[in-house]
């Protein structure tokens, strides 16, 4: 009988352990795929790209033990070589080439320059062949960025004490109810895809007190713009015992802070390959929704057209506002009003015309909607009323809060668009791996 | 102007630090649930529901502050009182109440008996109420070991070099095609919901070598058992440049050794609550399906009647052999049938009639399906067509593969099923925040 006993050993050295100086000199092996040749005629570099980036070989005429025309770039193989330390290459090191073992070989050349430092490709052209333009250097490195926002998120949550849930994505019913949800079959049955999981991390609210979950959402929304997606991965969090409002702003700001010494420490590599400066996350202001329209009807000459929206001109400015004045990257703009919000928003006691709730804004681009939730039964069923929703199907839901619920709020960031900021992008398809819009559905 | 500077410091106390022995008999401040009263007369003992677990606190009158009638079991509530080390109660603590604010209170007498031990409710009650029978230590213990599973999938991935990715659940066209997916209308074009991952994950193993993904799937099977489910979280990952099939199988091998060690770790309070005995995982068995067919036909005096499939029945009987045998918990079943496995599976070179792949199983329940995959481009071409298949809408996955792509595989592991197995259970929905059935849509 045969016997799994874990993670096998193998003599395949990756990039970090290369970088281990006793291996100057010596005999290694190692793996990767062909990024690219450069034939120089005696000599020639053969860079293979690894996981955690490229690796410089050399190939000698005659010591090499093969015919460089035997190789292709886009090949996948085992290379055995001399590990040299060689300041001019990435990562300070070189592999003089003594074996080549292909494991395999491509059919056709590559359709895009993917060696090139920045792929001057377009944006449908690369999203037209994302598993390729993806291998480009750059491109990668973004989604190594997303992976750390996520990490981030997760690592922080974890420390302050939530737990993650997963709940369904097709139901009968969703969060905010209305339009702007696909709809399908599901048994014969009516359902929907979740626009959110707003409900469902309240319900649990009552069981964990804090609670996460990273997972798409849904969004039938017919707007084609650089800043949309129907489907995107929502950073969620809710979070019981709140004092106000302010606390779950407090935890956004928390999860920022960390998130980018997360990214200094584990991710320096890639904010150097993408030259990004990390936004500052020391303070962040607050500032009321009229307050924040006022302020830029002023400073930009502005009128205010209509004084309970918010145009995205007017999130721009709000942005550009925040950066002139206090050189913030963020700005939190708070008490938006109630019937901009959903029916399980809190108003605000002082003025029911506006919510205990906020936007977080980055650079004038909302990334963030969150506030403070009502937590009492009949003030629920009420708004519910005032809204002329039905509480059909809303049974369960109600039912929690019917047998207590603690003074509770949370947050939905938008994975995709913070990322896009943080790395520098303007369109949001940039760093989603296969965007989902109008006319996007494949691959 | 208001500014965020991050987490702030509140002088209410979890319980790991009410835990500080330099707290006795000093006052401090706590929050939480009000599990339970138990009332004995001029004392009274109200139990706490707090995250990390019970606080026991007992009111005595004329010193609480408050008349014990005015406070109702769900209630939520902040108290101050006076901290006591007391053997008995839960944690070896016990405060001493001497201030109550509450918070909310509750409109309705519990429906469950969440504070008793076990809740003795049947399955469709615990579901109808999920946000309620889950305020139940037990209950929401399972769900606690959940989460372990999951950090321990990610956290071991990230140490082997793994990549986390995202990717679409709407598609035009899914990974294995034919029946099964939910169908819906995305803006005027027929779509489907993806029913796994597979094709995205082994797109990017061209670009990062070795990705992961902790994400819903959907599968419209018409199956009414206790083991399946229309939508679950898979686990999945893929992984290049392996030198076998065997190489997957000794990855999962190690995710469960680095899990179970993280679940003692850091979850052995829910260990304990659940009364759990982790699996062996040191060890674990890899036989062939023809193999394991037969072992179990000899031993237990069974007919073979197919060859090329395994009924649930013989599943439950390998997974018996093997615990007799081998005093194995788990054991992997190795070369499937092809005409089993869908199109981008392996066949085995010595032998096209079986495909270098296998499901593991868990005391005798399949919870995980990997295998190698078909990494050259004309035999995937060939396979496709082989399997009567068409090429429409595999266009990008096909180019991935024309472009070069490395020896790779990878597997999918039902988190449901593998939280199930470890507690204990033997339906799914009690591991499944809200299942969704042939009969349950809501909540």
């Amino acid at each position: 009988m045969e016997f799994m006993t874990g993670v096998k050993k193998t003599d395949l050295l990756e990039l970090p352990e290369l970088q281990d100086k006793s291996l100057a000199g010596q005999t290694v092996k190692v793996n990767g795929a062909v990024h690219t040749i450069r034939d120089m005629g005696d000599v020639a570099f053969v860079v293979l790209r690894k996981r955690d980036g490229l690796l410089q070989c050399v190939y000698e005429e005659g010591k090499a033990g093969f015919d460089l025309k035997d190789l292709k770039e886009a090949a996948t193989v085992e290379m055995e070589g001399i590990l040299n330390e060689e300041e001019r290459a990435p990562g300070g090191i070189e592999l003089r080439i003594r074996g080549l073992k292909i494991l395999s070989s491509p059919c056709a050349p590559m359709p895009l320059p993917i060696a090139k430092w920045k792929l001057n490709t377009s944006l449908d052209a690369k999203l037209n062949m994302r598993s390729v333009s993806l291998r480009n250097i750059r491109e990668r490195a973004k989604f190594k960025i997303q992976e750390g926002i996520v990490k981030g998120f997760r690592d922080f949550l974890y420390e302050q004490g939530f737990t993650e849930i997963h709940t369904p994505k097709i139901g009968a019913k969703s969060a905010e109810g209305g339009a702007n949800l696909f709809k399908l079959d599901y048994f014969h049955r009516p359902a929907v895809l979740q626009q959110s999981p707003q409900l469902y991390k309240q319900m649990m609210v009552g069981v964990f007190d804090r609670v996460f979950e990273t997972a798409p959402v849904f969004r039938a929304e017919k707007h084609n713009t650089k800043r949309h997606l129907n489907e995107y991965t929502s950073l969620d969090f809710e979070m019981g015992y709140i004092s106000g409002f302010e606390d779950i702003m407090a935890m956004e700001t928390g999860f920022l802070q960390y998130t980018m010494k997360l990214l200094e420490r584990e991710y320096a590599k890639e904010l150097k390959i993408l030259n990004i400066t990390l936004p500052k996350t020391d303070k962040i202001p607050a500032v009321r929704f009229d307050k924040a329209k006022e302020l830029v009807a002023e400073k930009y000459n502005r009128r205010i057209r209509n004084p309970f929206d918010l145009e995205p001109e007017e999130e721009t400015l709000i942005g550009q506002y925040f950066k002139e004045e206090y050189d913030a990257d963020f700005v939190f703009v708070t008490h938006y009003p109630s019937k901009k919000r959903p029916f399980y928003a809190m108003d605000d006691p002082e003025d029911s015309r506006f919510t205990l709730s906020f936007d977080l804004l980055y650079h004038g681009l909302e990334i963030t909607t969150g506030g403070q939730r009502i937590h009492d039964y009949n003030m629920l069923v009420e708004k519910i009323a005032a809204k002329g929703m039905d509480q059909e199907g809303l049974e369960q839901y109600l039912d929690t809060f019917r047998y207590g619920m603690p003074p509770h709020g949370g947050l939905g960031i938008g994975m995709e668009r913070l990322t896009m900021k943080l790395v520098g992008e303007d369109n949001v398809r940039e760093t989603t791996l296969y965007p989902r819009d109008l006319s996007r559905l494949e691959p």
